[in-house]
C-alpha cells in the first residue's frame, strides 16, 4: 500500500528534487517539472523509456508533451497526495535524461 | 509550405472530424480530442503510434496523458491556425484506434 510522505520523508526526498528542478504543484501536494529536449524525437524518447518504468512501477505519470517539451506531474492518487513512489519515479525520470 | 484551411477546405475536412469526436478548441484555431483506452499501455501504445507518424509528417500533436486517457489538440504552429496537415493527423489518430 502506498502512504502518504510523512514530514521527515518528505524533506528527506523532496529537497534533493526540488535541486534538482522539481517544484510543488499549486494547490495540489504534488511534484512537476518541465524536460526540454533537441527535439520531438529525444522527447518522445524520453516517454518511451519513462513509460516502461511507469507501467512496470504501477504509478503513472501525469504529463504533456508539446514538440520537444514534457511536462511531468507527479502525485499518488490512491492517497491524494504524494508517496514514496513519486520521489523514486522523479528520480528514475531524472536518470533517463543524463 | 502549410496554409491556413481555407473556408470550403475547412467544412470538408473539418466536418466529418467532429462527427467523429473532434471539437474546436476555446479561443484557437485547433481541434482536440479525448481518448479512452483500457489502461496506461493501450493509451502509451497509441501514442507510440502516432508519435511515429508525426514524426515521418514533420507535424506533432499537443497532447497530455493520465493513466489511460489521452488528450490530444492539433494546429499548424507555422501558420497560427489549422492546416490539412492537422485534418490528415487527426483521420490517423482516428484509425488508430480502430
Amino acid at each position: 500500500m502506498n502512504e502518504l510522505l510523512s514530514d521527515t520523508g518528505r524533506k528527506a526526498m523532496l529537497e534533493p528534487l526540488f535541486a534538482a528542478g522539481w517544484a510543488m504543484v499549486e494547490g495540489r501536494d504534488a511534484i512537476a517539472k518541465t524536460y526540454d529536449f533537441t527535439d520531438f524525437t529525444e522527447a518522445f524518447a524520453f516517454m518511451t523509456r519513462a513509460a516502461l518504468w511507469a507501467e512496470k512501477w504501477d504509478h503513472h505519470p501525469e504529463w504533456s508533451n508539446v514538440y520537444k517539451t514534457v511536462h511531468v506531474i507527479l502525485t499518488t492518487h490512491d492517497v491524494d497526495g504524494l508517496s514514496a513512489q513519486d520521489a523514486k519515479l522523479a528520480r528514475k525520470m531524472d536518470q533517463l535524461t543524463t
